[in-house]
């Protein structure tokens, strides 16, 4: 069986500071800012750091984020667990197709429709409390986007 | 400034029973077992599922671990957190090097040499608390070994 999620997109990473936390990764690691944008349905400032690109003709990312707001998700979960991994996104060619297989195995969605994510990507995600503990994103890039 | 660091080698995931989990990621999203071994220093029983190969020759894994004793890292990472995203993983060509020249800049490293890691590969860890809150694994992969 091979499987619809051809890559691993991206990390997602919280943090309290999104400059002074790109800054550490490029001084530290090396690695540069491919892209930012603000999500406001999301509630987060976030950068794309390319680490590689993938035989799917796509690419891995980290993806760095900071709250706008307290009632986000990520301002919640940062309250409760500090910086660190958020969460692990997936690539697939047809998110709402295999979103849908995967809810029908009998995991639960956090959207009932797929929504916009980073670079103008389609994206859901998984429950946790139904993955192992790790919440999953599934990520369908824009259409004509290399990544 | 191009990065030492030229790919996520991996993304290292903490289960209860690695042959649950196994059969979960393969029922659910359709990911194969690529390699498993028993790390004795580490402590762990562990599963590489293979997601996608990487623009430097390597590929992008997904590492579950499964505690082999109580006292060991990842067991009471895991009694602390539950099951869930541990750290990760980024591919180098020279990780006594990488890690030397990260130290220098003043996050500290979890070993004083490189131990043995997955695959035959040599690994190091730098403190999270040095690196906003991610875990980091260093990885050099075995002579000859395309990933």
């Amino acid at each position: 069986m091979s499987s619809p999620l051809t890559r691993i997109d991206h990390i997602g990473i919280a943090c309290r500071n999104l400059d002074d936390t790109v800054e550490f990764y490029r001084a530290t690691y090396g690695f540069e800012v491919f892209h930012t944008e603000v999500n406001e349905e999301q509630g987060v400032r976030e950068a794309m750091l390319k680490i590689n690109s993938t035989d799917d003709g796509g690419a891995s990312y980290l993806q760095l984020l900071e709250p706008t707001r307290e009632d986000s998700a990520i301002a919640k979960w940062m309250a409760k667990n500090g910086e660190g991994v958020h969460h692990v996104a997936f690539g697939t060619a047809d998110v709402a197709t295999t979103t849908a297989d995967i809810v029908g195995k009998g995991v639960r969605s956090l959207y009932e429709q797929p929504r916009r994510g980073s670079m103008g990507s389609t994206i859901n995600f998984l429950h946790p409390k139904d993955a192992h503990g790790v919440l999953v994103e599934l990520v369908q890039a824009a259409e004509g986007d290399e990544h």
